[in-house]
């Protein structure tokens, strides 16, 4: 789906465990948007939605979940469980995340402000966008 | 000291907990740079240092941690233990972490890309850069 797994280094010493990334260098964008996700409830999924302009790297930071991520057509399953890894969603891409363990903790990172008519919401709407049927600013 | 205690807004739901920040919004700058902190040992102190020109924010998303902030002339000490509260660290303070709890999660962000040449990391040294004895840059 042309999603992309993204390492980053981990500066480990005796004190403790450092990850760090930046703008259009570790991450593919400029962040305009942090946001975490935490206290997940059993068998919750969260986002269920699809972006259409945004793209966002997300992070597990504790714990460990699973990123659907699906473009229309096909479906990709990324199963994140360490601080080290970031997933890079493009736009245009429905994504869910599930099987969310009690102690997750996702980071995300986005390249513009929240606008909530970014947002396609009905996976069905989502299927149309996908294939062209509607246009961003619809 | 002019520290800046950020409260952030929490959307909260059955399934789950939200927060989330946006550069020029509720963080004071353009965000360049992110870092998180883990599996900081026991009696750890971490960050002892001061940055001539960078400004932060850090966030404890998870456990409990101490900021000791310090500008040269005088010291406070902000504790952290919950995801809803940042503290914005201005340019040219001496900042330490400590009391780290086990399960403590540090989020920082950052105003400006990583340049280890904008890093004081002897106190006295500091002291001079504080009563301006050394300039950003020296």
């Amino acid at each position: 789906l042309g999603e992309i797994v993204i390492a980053f280094d981990l500066f480990k010493n005796d004190s403790g465990s450092l990850v760090f990334m930046e703008g259009n260098r570790e991450i593919p964008f400029v962040v305009k948007r942090v946001f975490y996700v935490y206290d997940v409830a059993k068998n919750a999924r969260r986002a269920m939605h699809a972006l259409k302009t945004t793209e966002q790297v997300i992070i597990c930071l504790q714990g460990s979940c699973v990123c659907s991520i699906d473009n229309g057509s096909s479906r990709e399953e990324i199963k994140l469980d360490n601080p080290r890894t970031g997933v890079h969603l493009r736009k245009g891409i429905w994504r869910e995340i599930k099987d969310i363990s009690p102690d997750c903790i996702i980071l995300g990172l986005a390249d513009r402000e929240y606008d909530p008519n970014d947002y396609i919401r009905d996976y069905n709407e989502f299927l149309k966008f996908s294939k062209g049927e509607t246009k961003p600013g619809d």
